[in-house]
């Protein structure tokens, strides 16, 4: 669990999934009344599509946190990930929550414990000096298959001892996230249980930030989110390679994100990144498929900075150098230029391996 | 090449994919004036994104197949697929077609051409005798790799000796195609080289087909067209097993069949299959992103036949003899009932493998 020692701001992004789970069912009500202290976490087990005891479990899991914490019951947001479609073993909950103590020092182990697929923890804490005044933001994020915008995709959970107004709170995780969590994809899949929760508790005692002076928070948050969202591309189900799509041009910023998460989600570009294979056609043709616009007759394509595609017309390059500068690569740069407007965008998505299949072939067997 | 000994009605559905290969652009260009006498298609090279050499060469593989047919060069149709991104060979080209010499028996060899990453050639004829009159037809497809609506999603290469009206034909084209080869997905990828052609020769010497009495003919060419769909899915890269998702009572039509191939297409539930796991909360995760409508506490989900959620509450079902159903099924059924009006669909897919991957990872190198 995540606790702070007072009543926080909160603000939350939930899945765009019409199948919610529980606890994002649960914590959407509870973010609208702006205010929470904790927020409980488990693993294995996402509490979705569990029928009507779902929902009274979430509530049971919140009511433990709160008794164990001494909160408010109110005050207390849940979040759930794993298999869907199993009821929770409350009997487990109801032992373990108890036994939580919350300690300045747990950060770390929060984060591992929320791993399903996840072979590493993803988590930053960022120390801004604005104006004179000094804040902390610190996050942690889980997250590996069922990847895809729209939301966040994952589970994050930030917390900040920044003084922010709740208006403001909620519209800068909304920027936030969707240059981050939002503009990533792993498999297409958008999971029942995405949620990023932002709890502020105001303890650095700074000015309150609000959207005349809120820059550096919302650049610090940007930052944060942005980190966790390549952690989590890079360490996709399966993932050898982070990808990073960069569309340049594009007649609008609408577009220019939509053809760069078409093409960072294409399972063949992915499958042909996975065998260092510059089989750029995969590219164009998802770019192709995107709903962007697009004029084969001006459309530049780079490949790590080596230019593939020259208006149209295929460029000469060394198959040879780019297999193996592939190969050597743990970030593959992909870079598409429209040449008919301003739209700029950037996703990131990784490559598709055996491995992936393996991972979610058997994972309730 | 496919050859009519007289020149033909003829209609086609072409890739929704922005990027259009020379073949598509020119063939497209064609079917607007309506007649056509040969279809020329090659494997291997998709002739897209080749700048504009492209269409230089797929023109001249129409003038090449024109003179050793001894037809109207305005009456061939070219159809390539293979990779993106470099030039036919034409030396190869130039050398080939005169060597073609079409012969009655030829179908089969025509089908087996045309096969790139497919494991069996998919073909059908059927005979129909409809009102007195008989006729028939034939057709022809490819497809493996990039398979997703919109569009034929593959080359399908289709020919009868009807007297077919030219907007009955296409009209009716159209409708088969949507049922069809519009409600298969394999990768989600859509290819430039994507169509559906058509030729109607009128030797069958019938009452004129139209609109007022073309039902048997509309039964026989969608009944042709869904039995080659579900032969390329059941053929996807790797797939060991079809996958059917059939939704019903929708909202309505439109959101039945994106419903249906939003599961058929979701990697998750892909996956799942393969390993014969009967994670059913992957399905009701990909129905409640497909952007239907759903409402939980609605749903029932089959799998198999067998119920596993009902009004949104599991049911028990024995797991074990689940697993070991899905194992010794070649073909999985996948059923969703909605509740919420009279939309009705039915959309193929197949399993993810890993083969999948290792197909497309190393493709062109």
């Amino acid at each position: 669990m995540l606790y702070s020692e007072v009543s926080s701001t909160s603000a939350g992004i939930f899945t765009t999934n019409q199948i919610k789970s529980a606890p994002v069912i649960l914590s959407q009500r509870r973010i609208v009344k702006e205010r929470a202290q904790a927020i409980v976490v488990n693993s294995g087990c996402a509490n979705a599509c569990a029928g009507k005891q779902g929902l009274a479990d979430a509530l049971e899991m919140a009511n433990l946190t709160a008794a164990q914490l001494g909160i408010s019951p109110e005050e207390v947001l849940v979040a759930s990930t794993g298999v869907i479609g199993v009821p929770l073993p409350m009997d487990k909950i109801r032992m373990g929550i108890p036994r939580i103590k919350p300690t300045r020092g747990g950060g770390h182990d929060f984060c591992r414990a929320m791993m399903t697929t996840d072979t590493r923890p993803k988590e930053l804490a960022v120390q801004v000096d604005s104006k004179g005044a000094k804040f902390t933001i610190g996050a942690a994020a889980k997250g590996s298959g069922m990847i895809h915008p729209n939301m966040a995709t994952l589970l994050c959970l930030i917390a900040t001892d920044a003084v922010v107004s709740a208006d403001f709170l909620q519209a800068t995780l909304r920027i936030a996230v969707d240059v981050s969590f939002n503009m990533v994809s792993i498999d297409g899949d958008t999971s029942p249980s995405d949620c990023a929760l932002l709890l502020a508790n105001g303890l650095a005692g700074n000015e309150p930030i609000d959207f005349a002076n809120g820059e550096d928070f919302q650049e610090a948050l940007t930052a944060v989110c942005t980190h966790l969202a390549k952690s989590v591309a890079r360490d996709g189900e399966g993932a050898t390679k982070l990808i990073e799509v960069t569309v340049e041009e594009a007649e609008d910023q609408v577009w220019a994100r939509q053809a760069a998460r078409t093409v960072a989600g294409s399972p063949l570009v992915k499958a042909a990144i996975h065998g260092n294979d510059p089989n750029w056609g995969r590219i164009v043709a998802a770019l192709g498929r995107s709903g962007a616009r697009v004029r084969e007759d001006r459309l530049d394509v780079y490949l790590n900075d080596v230019c593939v595609l020259r208006q149209g017309s295929p460029a000469s390059f060394s198959k040879a150098e780019m297999i193996s500068a592939l190969s050597s690569s743990d970030t593959v740069f992909i870079r598409l230029r429209l040449y008919l407007g301003n739209g700029q965008a950037t996703a990131w998505g990784c490559d598709l391996s055996e491995e992936y299949v393996t991972i979610n072939s058997a994972y309730t067997t």
